[in-house]
C-alpha cells in the first residue's frame, strides 16, 4: 500500500497531552470563575446554516466562513465522469457552514429556546471556532473561543459584573498589571454628534478616534481629515481627546462637553453608573479606566464597550466584549438586552507558555508500577489495581525485565513516583517506593505507600 | 430587516446548561476512570486532509464525510455571474473533511510525532466526529466519542486494561448488569482454516457467524450457504457454532477443535493469556465472557476483539474495540501495535437520561441573592461578591423588586439557596438565607450563612 504521508490542515494543531494539560489548567481556571458569578455552560453544533452565518460578519467573514459540500449533489465525479457542473445556485452545492463565532449560535438559542428559557440567561461557551484566515504567529484557522454573555438584563450591573469577572480571571491567571479599558458606544455618538459630523460618517470618526494610542493626536487628526471630516468638527473634537487622567475626571470632563448631545449624555451616566457597581464589588481602581478612544471594531454594540490591555508583561490585549441590545432583535424579532465578553483563550495560553506561567505538569499519572520479572508479574498486577482502588492514577509498565529502560519511560513522561515489585518485595509483602524528583527510595508496606501517595 | 428563522442542520444538537451538567457528569466519570489507568488527554483538529481520511472507512465512509469547500476557486459565484463550474479535478474544489473517528487522527498522530512521543503512548480523546448519516432516534451528524488507546505494547496486558477500564466506567455509571464479550479474530480466521474455506471468503464467514445471536444456528448455516460455503466446510463450522458456556469449557473446546489452525491456536493462546489477567486483576468473573461469534465490522482488527452489552435495563452496546497492530502502518510504514476502545457515549448519556440514572442538578449555582429595593443594592452587591470570595457559586438579581418574581426565577433554575438582604437584615449585618427545597428560612450573621453554604 501507499504511504500516506501524515499531515494537518495550515492553521490547525494537534494537542499533545502536555499542551492540553496547560490549556485544561487555563480553562478550567476560566470555568471556575463563570460558575462562580452564576453562569452555566452551552454547547452549540460545529456546522450552522449558512442562512444563520451569512451577512453578520460583513463581507470579510462570508469569505472567510469554512463552507460544507452537500452531499449527493454529484459534484464529486469532477475530473472522473464529470469536467463541468452546472447548477443554478451556489446553495445548491453548499448550505452549511463551520461557526464563525460564539454570539451568533447564541442569539440563534436564545430565539429557538425562548420558552424554555428563563432570562437573565448567563450562560458560557468554550468551544472552536474556524476561519480560514492567512495562518501566523499566533492567529490560527480552528481556534477556541471563550464566552461569557448575560441575555435579558439592561442594567448596568450585567456589565460591571462582566468586568468583575475578567478582573477575576486576569488575577487567578497571574497577570498582576492589567487595565481593563471602559467605554460606550454612546458617549462615541455623543462625540459625533456634539461635533456636528453627519451621524452616517460617524464610524469614519470612531474608527480614526481608536487609532490614538498607535498614532498619537496630530495622527488621528490626519487621518480624521482624510476621512473628509470638516475642519470645524475636528477643532471640537480635538480637545475631546485631550481628556485623559482618573475615571472621576475624565467622567467630569466628558460629561461637560456632551452636555448637549442626549444621546452623549445617556452614555456618560450609564458608564458613572457601571463605576459605582464596580466600586461596590471592590475591583482595584488600577484594574481599570475610562478610555474615550476605545471603540472595538464590531457594528453591534450599542452600550458599554470594554477591553483588557495586559500591560507587564506588555503583550496587549487578551479579553474584549460589550453590550449588544439589539443582535437577538435579528432572529427573534422582538429585541433582547445582551451584554458579555470574549476570551482570546488561545493567545492566553500562548502569551502564559512563553512566560512560563504555566504548572510544569507533563501527566496527570502519579505512579508507574515497574515489572521486575515474569515471578512477579501477577503481584504488580495486583498491586497497580489497589492503587487505583485508592483512587491514584497509576499505569503499570507491561513488558517484564529491564528496570532502567522503566524508569527512563517514567522519567521522560514526568511521572513524579515508581514503584518497584521484586521477588525481595513481594516475600516480605512490600513494595519499593522511589521519588522521581529527590531520587530517595524506600521499601514499605503497601499501606504506607497508598498513604504516602494519597498526600 | 428580514427575520431569519432560527434552526440547526439536521442531526445536530444544542446543550442548553441542563443537558451539558448532564454531559459533563457522564464525561467526568469517563476521564476520571481512563486517567486512572494513566491514560492521558489528547486533542486533533476538527478538519483532516481528504489525502488522511479517504479510503479508511471503505466506500460508505467516503460518502458520508463532510467535506470542505476549498476556498477561492470561484465556485460561489454559481448561479450568480456563473453558471457552471470546470474543473479537473474534484480534490480542487474540495480537500479538506470533517474528522470521521478519533482512530485515523490518533495513527496520523503517532506517525507524525513518532520522535517526540514516548511509547507505550496510552491516551484518550472525548470529541466530536461527523456523519452525513440519515438522522434518527440516538443517531446524529454530529456526535462525540470518546476512545482510549494503548499504542506501543503487543503484550495482551493492554488488552486486558482496556476491559477492565469499560469494566469500571459501566459500573462507576451506575449500570449493575453487563457482559463483556472477548473474542479474537485470530480464532475467527483459525476457524475459516480449519473449516477448508478459501480465506479469500473469511470475511463472508465472519459476517454470518457474528449474526447467531439474532438469527441462530439455523439462520447462520442458511446465511453461510447463501454466501457460497460449501456443505463441508458447513460441517466442520457447526460444531464450533454450539461452543458455549464458562470462559474455561469455551476455551478448552475452541482449543480442541482448532488445534491443527496454527493462527486459530494463537488466538485461543491469546485469550487465555488476556483471561489469566482479568482474574488478576479481579474483575468479577460475570462481567465478562468468550463469545466466538463475536466479530465486529471494523476491517483493521487483528487480534483481541470485545464489545459490551449491557443487559439490565436491557439497552445493547455500549462500548466496543479490540487490537489493530497494522493501522499506524498505514502512515508510518511500519507497524507498531496497538489496542484500545470507543464509548458510545451519546448512546450512553441518551440511555441514562431515558433510565433517570443521572443527577438531577439544573444549574451549579448554589446561591441566588436577591435585591430587595435600590436603598440595599450596594448591600447585595457587597454580600454576593463575599460569597465569591468564599468560593461559592452565587448570582445576583439586577433588578431590585418583586421578590416573589426573583424566588420564582430562583426555583425555575434549580438554584437551592436564597438570601434576602432587605433594610431589616442591613440594619442588623445579618441576611435572611432560605433553603428552596425545605422552605426553611432564618436571618443569620454572614458568616454563618458562609459555613451553612460552605457544606
Amino acid at each position: 500500500m501507499e504511504l500516506i504521508k501524515p499531515s494537518i490542515p495550515r492553521g490547525t494543531r494537534d494537542f499533545l497531552p502536555e499542551q492540553m494539560l496547560k490549556r485544561q489548567y487555563v480553562i478550567n481556571i476560566i470555568k471556575n470563575v463563570f460558575e462562580k458569578y452564576g453562569y452555566q455552560p452551552l454547547e452549540t453544533p460545529s456546522i450552522e446554516k449558512l442562512d444563520i452565518l451569512s451577512g453578520k460578519y460583513g463581507d470579510e467573514g462570508d469569505q472567510l466562513m469554512f463552507k460544507i459540500l452537500k452531499r449527493g449533489t454529484g459534484i464529486e465525479k469532477l475530473g472522473k465522469e464529470l469536467n463541468q457542473f452546472s447548477f443554478g445556485d451556489f446553495r445548491e452545492v453548499a448550505d452549511l457552514g463551520l461557526r464563525y463565532d460564539l454570539t451568533v449560535p447564541l442569539c440563534r438559542v436564545i430565539a429557538m429556546y425562548r420558552n424554555e428559557i428563563t432570562l437573565p440567561f448567563k450562560r458560557y461557551q468554550i468551544q472552536p471556532v474556524w476561519r480560514a484566515e492567512r495562518p501566523q504567529k499566533g492567529r490560527y484557522r480552528e481556534f477556541f473561543q471563550c464566552d461569557a454573555d448575560n441575555v435579558g438584563s439592561a442594567s448596568m450591573l450585567a456589565d460591571a459584573e462582566t468586568i468583575a469577572i475578567i478582573n477575576e480571571i486576569l488575577l487567578k491567571l497571574g497577570f498582576y498589571k492589567f487595565k481593563i479599558k471602559i467605554n460606550n458606544r454612546k458617549i462615541l455618538s455623543g462625540i459625533v454628534e456634539y461635533s456636528g459630523v453627519n451621524p452616517e460618517l460617524g464610524t469614519e470618526v470612531c474608527i480614526a478616534i481608536d487609532k490614538l494610542e498607535k498614532i498619537g493626536v496630530d495622527g488621528v487628526v490626519a487621518e480624521l481629515k482624510q476621512r473628509n471630516i470638516a475642519e470645524s468638527a475636528i477643532a471640537k473634537i480635538l480637545p475631546i481627546l485631550e481628556i485623559s487622567g482618573d475615571v472621576a475626571t475624565v467622567l467630569n470632563d466628558v460629561s461637560t462637553v456632551l452636555k448637549i448631545s442626549p444621546i452623549g449624555s445617556e452614555g456618560v451616566s450609564e458608564t458613572s453608573e457601571l463605576i459605582e457597581y464596580l466600586a461596590a464589588m471592590a475591583i482595584a481602581p488600577e484594574n481599570y479606566l475610562v478610555d474615550l478612544h476605545l471603540a472595538r471594531g464590531l457594528t453591534y454594540y450599542t452600550g458599554p464597550i470594554f477591553e483588557s490591555i495586559v500591560e507587564e508583561p506588555k503583550i496587549g490585549s487578551l479579553t474584549g466584549g460589550g453590550r449588544y441590545d439589539q443582535l437577538i432583535g435579528m432572529f427573534l424579532g422582538e429585541n433582547i438586552p445582551a451584554t458579555g465578553t470574549t476570551l482570546g483563550i488561545e493567545r492566553i495560553i500562548d502569551v502564559m507558555t512563553e512566560l512560563d506561567m504555566l504548572p510544569q505538569t507533563k501527566t496527570m499519572t502519579q505512579v508507574l508500577v515497574t515489572m521486575f520479572d515474569e515471578s512477579t508479574k501477577s503481584a504488580s498486577i495486583k498491586l497497580v489495581q489497589k492503587l487505583r482502588q485508592a483512587d491514584i492514577n497509576a499505569e503499570l509498565y507491561f513488558e517484564s525485565g529491564g528496570l532502567k529502560k522503566q524508569f527512563k519511560y517514567a522519567d521522560k513522561l514526568g511521572i513524579p513516583f515508581v514503584i518497584i515489585m521484586g521477588p525481595d518485595e513481594v516475600e516480605k509483602n512490600q513494595a519499593s517506593l522511589k521519588n522521581m524528583v529527590s531520587g530517595e527510595q524506600q521499601q514499605l508496606a503497601v499501606d504506607q505507600i497508598l498513604q504516602i501517595l494519597k498526600q
